[in-house]
């Protein structure tokens, strides 16, 4: 069981859809630009370790960042090999049988070894996560001190190594279940999984404050 | 920076809060409850690999399945380490100053090596799986058949090492900011995020049908 040498896309090819390899990247960008936690694992001492991130695509790149007191952000940053996983729910497919009923779902996995960024490249990535996160905030929030800086690591990763799994499907039932007398009369189809912004809470402070523009019609796709 | 021998708890204890060992497995199992897809990571060769899987929580174990022709998945169940982890994102904290604004979350992780379940105790798995994903299904549709079971490879990760963090605040401001004539006029406050399922949609086999009472007012917590 050798894997290709790393920098290879061998690594990540979607096996199941290659004639679809061109679409690909435009479809991982627009996974990574609907979703905004991500699943970064590395290893240490052969234990391998996820950390759930806050993130955003950069051009052919993902950004996030995190503390630099952190062990095993400081470990990211040291260059080993790591795995970058977003995964979207998008609803339950319900079929006759338990066997096909699964997920729909959009799914990006990216091989890859982080690169910490510095000074003005630093900047503009943690503008681009603010940016991706609540458009329009950068401008109005307090930018990061010099000291804040300093106690933030920021790293990138290249999307050189992607794969990109959609699944959006209805049910494909057996044949047979679709003509058996018990199974055929079950119910199927999906159920969509919506994930939606509720009403923005103010604390104390802004309680008396109406809402910014910025933040009440803005609704994520 | 060496790491504990693995079986300690060592490795997953949470620093911040050493004093909430005790509630921490409740507030564990809670999480696992609540969400129904996680993330695995397993190493090859040095490489992190995270797969996004459908899970359930049995007793003090996660479940979850995939195929036995899935090369990662027959390498989970080498008793390799690996690295279970699951993340409900809450919201967003919007503070005056990006650096203190970040995000309400509630999130798990898990280390241990898999076990690969058999006979009655992976029909067990696979009900249980079913059970947390489409309550009352199991028993409206076909259960697998042992062509089907012979396709599925059924896991099981002790929660033995398992780290629960959970994060429910306020914007938590720089005093400065808050007295600033110009960030202090900036909202702050909480905007939730809502993960609801939407209107089941039948499939043509299905389109007459009135909806099983097991799906119709069934939402998740």
């Amino acid at each position: 069981m050798d894997l290709p040498a790393p920098g290879s896309t061998e690594r990540t090819r979607v096996r199941r859809l290659p004639d679809k390899a061109i679409d690909d990247r435009a479809v991982a960008y627009a996974v990574l630009d609907a979703a905004i936690v991500g699943h970064v694992a590395l290893v240490q001492h052969g234990q391998p370790f996820v950390l759930p991130v806050a993130y955003a695509r950069r051009a052919d790149e993902v950004v996030f960042h995190g503390s630099t007191g952190s062990r095993l952000f400081r470990a990211l940053a040291d260059a080993e090999p790591v795995c970058f996983s977003v995964t979207i729910l998008d609803g339950l497919v319900v079929a006759r049988s338990l066997f096909e009923s699964s997920m729909n779902y959009r799914s990006v996995m990216v091989l890859g070894t982080c690169r910490r960024l510095q000074e003005d490249d630093e900047l503009d990535a943690l503008r681009t996560i603010s940016d991706h996160l609540l458009p329009g905030r950068w401008t109005q929030a307090r930018q990061p001190s010099p000291k804040e800086r300093a106690a933030t690591m920021t790293l990138a990763l290249s999307l050189a190594e992607c794969s990109v799994k959609v699944s959006d499907t209805e049910p494909t039932d057996d044949p047979e279940d679709l003509i058996d007398p018990v199974y055929s009369r079950a119910w199927g189809g999906r159920i969509p999984l919506l994930t939606t912004w509720g009403t923005p809470i103010p604390d104390r402070y802004s309680a008396d404050q109406p809402l910014p523009e910025e933040l009440g019609p803005w609704r994520r796709p």
